[in-house]
């Protein structure tokens, strides 16, 4: 049997243990928290992502190893690929866990990206708000995420304050420019061993407080658009000979696209595939690190998703609503903490809206007010 | 967090397990085997079916106990419901342990049956033959499964051989006419806690020496039979006010329904709703036997599944045929014992058929063999 291994034990390797226990494979993760989610269904490895000894003996106990979480750090993911096969390769990882080197891979492959520039003094910060205008966004260029790590400017006078919230230089950070853009689409994309690529179709997702609040799938978009950013997305994973699921994060304004960022690992973007698509991002991602055939990619039917940010919403509720699928991930209650999603399937995309918006309002969430502002599609 | 007792831990608890994780639940199976496949995703309380002591620690673990296996000896049952709420309960486990008390049950809610008589004597057996008449079955009345504890008469000299075969009367026994039905039919059903009763389309089945081999869903009935299965499944249900899954096993006999069985429990019959339905087998019959809403049973895409009997295929070619999902139980290789199965799924019928070939030649199935005599449908 297929031992699999993950670095990261949230809800991410919890999903990816339980495609893997029908495949006839299994999962053990690391992780420093004594109580990683995937312990419910996986063996937790407790241990420092930079305990070398821990990862060695973790090496022992697996055949793959892969990623629930991309902010590893590049030495152990390379530690770990001198003992094993690790997918994605640490070559790919660190691209992406570099918000400099992703938007000039976005650049390499034709996809273009809103204007940024790299900060290293206040000065710097200063200057690059000639080039992007306002507002802006200064981030770090590393272990960002949820929108952590960011800081919006929307006068000059923000800039000192923004430049002190991250770190006064200490972490390299980048600015880039706000775009106001019509929509937020990703693609869930993956690639074999073998080089076969596939996508699901595109995905429309809504913030809220910088965390992901909804996903609808299929977005509507056009067929030009849809094969731009499918082309986009292949071109990344030729270019990084990428092996796994990844997701490519997108803007679009006034018809055009602009990569906004890639995650290097199975997103929350894609969680509808589980019931929405023949085969889930988190079996495929599977099959991928395994070197298994691809399973198909097609949509079953559309869904929409329901972050739970913080706090659980009623089971019982929930469970009374047509089409409603339950996620909880097992995890202690904390604000800002992601506990669990809701899929919301329907036959059709007329029914979906309307299931989605009993969900939406029956639960008290977050979509309901994103829905009267613009409605799904 | 809810903790779901099941007796018994083989693939049917496994897969119980699985579904219970989203659920935000967790599964403790109680079975005799060191190496219940179960074990993969549940945490296994190893003892004998009629260890009170080991019952007992079992029910202070759990808020809720079911079954993976009705072959449970009624006074553990019982001893159970004495401690937690137990579903189904132990008098409808009891009536369809015995083929005896479930045939009366079918008589009862106007289900008709092959021609039956019990069994105490090779005396009573030769007289029965009369009746029944030829070919006929003698079967154990209690702990027969998977075409074990039968015996067919073809010709009346059969008759003390079988009587042998089966104990020559230290169990009871009965005896069956051998319908020469045109279809093996099952009726997935659930019914919750409040009595909301649901049914899964009808499936279709083939059995291959005595064990099933292939089903096929929807199958393809009339309006009138498919509504007079669902009829008798719900008198069934509510007259042994039954909570949870279970099947019921039909003959189609010249356009009639004969009820040859019915299993207190998820099914084989069934394992294509993970696929093919909104809500599957196992995630309902959780949400029934917690008390929660039951989910959505209808038809999302029509399925195939193929049981692997004594050996799996080669996983590599299964994950390569298009719209092919993979189960494997994780259990050791044994003639004639279930190690897995696939589902295949596709768009539409045309397209299922064509595929379901595809997998059944591909994988050299019996299912090939079967297909070539009758096609699906």
């Amino acid at each position: 049997m297929s031992t699999i291994g993950i670095l990261g034990g949230g809800q991410l390797a919890r999903m990816l243990a339980l495609a893997a226990v029908p495949l006839g494979a299994r999962v053990v993760a690391l992780d420093p928290s004594a109580s990683a989610c995937a312990g419910s269904v996986a063996q937790v490895l407790q241990a420092d992502y930079d305990d070398q000894e821990a990862l060695a003996r973790f090496a022992e106990q697996i055949d793959v190893a892969t990623f629930d979480f991309e902010n590893v750090p590049a030495a152990s993911a390379a530690l770990l690929a001198g003992q094993r096969p690790v997918f994605p390769a640490p070559e790919a990882l660190a691209t992406s866990q570099d918000r400099l080197s992703e938007k000039s891979l976005f650049t390499e492959v034709g996809l273009a990206t809103p204007t940024f520039a790299t900060i290293d003094s206040l000065d710097a910060l200063h200057q690059a708000l000639e080039h992007t205008g306002l507002p802006a966004v200064l981030k770090t260029r590393r272990l960002g995420y949820d929108g952590k790590g960011q800081a919006r400017l929307h006068r000059r006078a923000d800039a000192s304050t923004a430049w002190q919230a991250l770190g006064s230089g200490r972490v390299p950070l980048i600015l880039e420019a706000f775009v106001p853009f019509q929509r937020e689409l990703s693609v869930i994309a993956v690639r074999g061993r073998d080089g076969d690529f596939r996508t699901w179709p595109l995905t429309r997702n809504w913030h809220d407080h910088g965390i992901l609040a909804l996903s609808v799938a299929p977005a509507e978009v056009s067929a030009t658009l849809a094969e731009q950013a499918i082309g986009h997305a292949r071109a990344i994973a030729e270019r990084l000979d990428y092996v796994g699921v990844f997701a490519l994060e997108l803007f679009e304004h006034d018809g055009r696209l602009l990569g906004n960022e890639m995650a290097p690992r199975v997103h929350n973007s894609g969680h509808w595939t589980i019931e929405g698509a023949a085969t889930s991002q988190f079996e495929n991602h599977l099959r991928a690190v395994l070197g298994l055939p691809l399973g198909d990619t097609r949509l079953v039917e559309p869904c929409a998703m329901l972050n739970f940010i913080g706090q659980m919403p009623s089971r019982n509720k929930a469970l009374a609503i047509p089409g409603l699928h339950w996620h909880d991930y097992g995890k202690r209650a904390r604000p800002g903490r992601k506990l669990g999603h809701a899929t919301v399937r329907a036959p059709d995309p007329a029914r979906l809206q309307q299931r989605l918006a009993q969900a939406a309002q029956g639960l008290d969430h977050p979509a309901h007010a994103i829905l009267a502002q613009s409605p799904a599609g």
